[in-house]
């Protein structure tokens, strides 16, 4: 049999691991691995904490060496050797040597492009001549913006972005004593968080000390990069900038090799990774997906779905037909001492695409309340209001947030509705979790508005329901509602609402607002059954706290 | 509608449980709660964090107050009264108030049975005139334990019995510095782990000085319980003494009722939980259930099934229709620095059910290597050989064990296959895992097997294949291999395996052996593309020499 010639474009996630893959499936093949950088398979999620001295050594980024996977895998790679393009027709690549400067072609019978994203540097006046300005994505980015916080000590920082990795960068940042200030276009961060759940970030940042300024862009770069203007007007001095507005993908290649692009330019394959030319297959941040879920085109610069399809594209050219099912778009952070993470749709992407959708919102306990050492976390389900389909779920907490994402990402896989979660025997001793796992928590409160044991309304429903009408009832402990009430609301506390209920109309909606929603949710059951129309705030005075502080005063409501 | 009366036997979890979600969906209904002891709705599994001093208030434990949750749910709760006996023609149960001693009845449209279980107590002998002896299920066992420790400061103290509750008393009492000997009748604690993952955990109790004597039990107590004697002859001076052998379900009242019993004494229900008596449904520790994997009768006196169990009854008793679909058997406890953490089957199960089963061993990081403060876990996966269904999985580690055993746990709900596995999109950002997840790769080496992409053999089958002629060969650096290795292999690094291909035998098996399992793999991959008959060693020596420590001498193998 004609040994198989394999060229593979790009060699840091998806290329290292479909070039190691393959060589598990045909020890005869000849494997070339091309990448642009000095670098292969590095670590690329670990570059802002070698940066905040988090992770002590450079090394440690270097996952896999050229020798060392050259060896193990008899790989022939090729690193800064640039390929810069492809004749189809001929199965030959060229490629420029960055080390020498020499041109010269390779043929290829199979070739995987995996050639990542860049980050976007969008056209601002003064860029140009910007100094102290970086993006982060690769060792040398890292090697720059790592040289500048040692040598010049910078007071202050401006990062553009708030998203992960402009997040990540705000906490390492600040972890070297740098005095950190985030803009972000949008009038929140993160943007695979719903509103709500990210203004607990926000919280947060403002308690570390970070400058958070939303809904402002960058006009302008002046003296060198040392102001920043802001659309605003504002103008901010700083040290360095961080530019960590987002990425988009490497497409050049594939592009003037006429291989055909998505709408936002990511290289389109099939569900087997294969393009539209049969030799030619994509991966990795540089191709477009399709959203697990819907099936709608999506980009995902993410590493679990790198990996996952170098996996698969080396599988699928051997014939072993694995689809790449989509990607559900699972992301997490750490961002100081909270955890943040997403699984599926948002409800901003589901009211986009005019799927109808129902959610809930709880915050419990990360384990069992008695044991020491535990903290609240803040999870929102989001589900079909009828169905109880599965559409993702966002945590935000100290710890344990990563578990339950994982959890509901695996029951989305599984086909699990929110009437399963319940159902989902999780571990249970004291120090992990509680009798009841918040996981199944969110089942069983999800499963009560599927069912239609309890309506839910929503944070920002109150204002305009209780102008509509509706009586707002607040059944905490007068201790709690010292602390912090929603404006208008009529204090019952739970315990003595059966013998209140004549205080209440019957003519008019009820809604209940409690801390987290446990106890609004048990007040709705006797309100029901008693004959009233009352409805549960989800997530109770915690999350319409998280959203509006206390600025946002309900009319009094009497009978 | 005439008002429904609801007698409930038992207000610790399930009974709890049961009394608050009926008063939810039934807000008219008579509901009547006894207990036998003081307390409801403890919070059982912290007992022994209390003793410890981990949990510092008593207060803690008592999760659910009479008062509170009387008034919440409107209940009527009776501690400290007893059911003595059922009249099921009448409707009737008989009761014994502890306090005043007096004896009345009670009538019931429904009952529900949630007696939990009691600690076994063998007769052995001088147990009668043993002092300073305790099992630990309640409040006031806690309180005598705690007062013991707390008055007389033992020095050393012995624990009958190698469980869950046993380690987590041995590592609170540790705690509490007493110096602790556990006593455990079979080869291995924590009866849930098969035996070469009970080897971890061994080893780290005799790290942490816990002195472990497996294979022997307590023949007799002597002089009033301060020495022991073992079946061995041993004899241990003790300060005090830990019952902790397992519990048995409190039957009395369903016997003595009439009431169907199975063969290990727990009440038998339907799938809705209902006994033969259609008014009278049990819950929780006392009933049998079905395992969820094989449907094959089951005890399991764990938390999490009480509580669903409470739900689910409610709810069946309100006509909902909803199953009880058994249970998985998922548990954790923290043992010292390590979680120990399992659901579905283990082997010894699967040998006995005479069920076919493969399994793997992997010792992956709990997050990304370049992070600091990862440690490593080892998991096990049992499944079906053929159809790659799911069994079980076992994990013993530092972190991030509870998250693996929790998502495998919803795979198996989902009806996932080891082939799914991998597929299951998990939160990666450094701090928290890698970008294939420990429960990926168990997937990816799972599937491998399924698949014939690569044969295992186990740790205890090492012997017998190199005494019927297979060669052994450690693919390891030799830094490694010094720090040990099993006796008799060939030292080959992976990186010199193609290079010395010819010194190995092309008509006897070759089992590779590496440290954790997955350059045993690669070497597989390379030796049967070149004509070999080569097998990967599952777990690799890590899981070898967790079992047998150095004592296990192979014979060399020579071409």
């Amino acid at each position: 049999m004609k040994q198989r010639k394999i060229v593979i474009v790009g060699g840091v996630a998806g290329g290292a691991t479909a070039a190691a893959r393959l060589r598990r499936l045909d020890e005869h093949a000849e494997i070339i691995m091309f990448e642009r950088g000095e670098h292969i398979s590095y670590a690329n999620c670990g570059l802002p904490y070698y940066i905040g001295g988090v992770i002590p050594k450079r090394q440690s980024l270097l996952v896999q060496t050229v020798q060392g996977m050259s060896k193990r895998f008899r790989l022939d790679i090729r690193t800064e050797q640039e390929v810069t393009a492809i004749d189809r027709e001929r199965h030959i690549v060229s490629v420029r040597n960055g080390k020498t400067g020499e041109l010269y072609e390779e043929s290829y019978d199979t070739l995987i492009l995996s050639p990542g994203a860049k980050p976007i540097v969008p056209p601002i006046e003064g860029l140009n001549e910007a100094k102290q300005m970086f993006t982060l994505r690769s060792i040398p980015d890292t090697d720059r913006i790592k040289r500048h916080v040692d040598e010049t000590s910078p007071q202050r920082a401006v990062i553009v972005g708030g998203g992960f990795i402009g997040l990540e960068m705000a906490d390492n940042l600040a972890h070297r004593g740098i005095a950190v200030t985030v803009v972000e276009m949008a009038d929140q961060v993160m943007a695979p968080l719903d509103p709500e759940m990210a203004a607990i970030v926000h919280h947060h940042l403002q308690e570390k000390g970070i400058e958070l300024i939303l809904g402002d862009g960058v006009s302008a770069f002046q003296d060198e990069g040392r102001s920043i203007v802001l659309s605003s007007g504002r103008v901010l001095p700083t040290d360095m900038t961080i530019l960590s507005i987002g990425v988009r993908p490497e497409n050049e290649l594939a592009r003037s090799a006429g291989l055909a692009l998505g709408e936002r330019g990511g290289i389109l394959v099939d569900e087997y990774l294969r393009t539209e030319d049969p030799d030619i297959w994509a991966i990795g941040d540089a191709i477009e997906v399709k959203d697990y879920i819907h099936g709608t085109p999506a980009m995902v610069p993410l590493a679990w779905p790198a990996n996952r399809q170098g996996r698969l594209v080396a599988d699928n050219i051997y014939g072993k037909g694995q689809p790449y099912r989509g990607t559900l778009g699972t992301a997490v952070a750490k961002v100081f001492d909270l955890t943040v993470a997403v699984t599926g749709s948002n409800a901003k992407t589901l009211q986009k695409l005019g799927v109808p959708y129902e959610s809930v919102h709880i915050h419990p306990a990360s384990h069992a309340g008695y044991y020491p050492g535990g903290s609240p976390i803040s999870l929102k389900l989001i589900f079909h209001p009828e169905t109880g389909a599965i559409y993702g779920v966002q945590g935000v907490g100290k710890q344990g947030v990563d578990k339950r994402i994982d959890v509901v990402a695996t029951a989305i896989k599984g086909n699990l509705t929110v009437h399963d979660l319940p159902d989902l025997e999780l571990a249970y001793a004291p120090p992990y979790s509680s009798a009841k796992d918040p996981v199944n928590m969110l089942g069983y409160v999800a499963s009560h508005v599927v069912d239609g044991e309890v309506k839910v309304v929503h944070y920002d429903q109150i204002d305009r329901m209780v102008r509509e009408g509706a009586c707002l009832i607040d059944v905490r402990e007068s201790a709690e509602r010292d602390a912090g009430y929603i404006e208008g609301s009529i204090h019952i506390p739970l315990g003595d609402l059966r013998s209140r209920l004549d205080e209440l109309p019957r003519d008019r909606p009820i809604v209940v607002s409690c801390q987290v929603g446990l106890r609004g949710y048990l007040a709705t059951r006797i309100l029901d059954q008693h004959g009233f129309d009352s409805m549960n705030l989800s997530g109770g005075y915690k999350t319409y706290a998280a959203y509006y502080g206390s600025r946002n005063p309900a009319t009094a409501c009497a009978k």
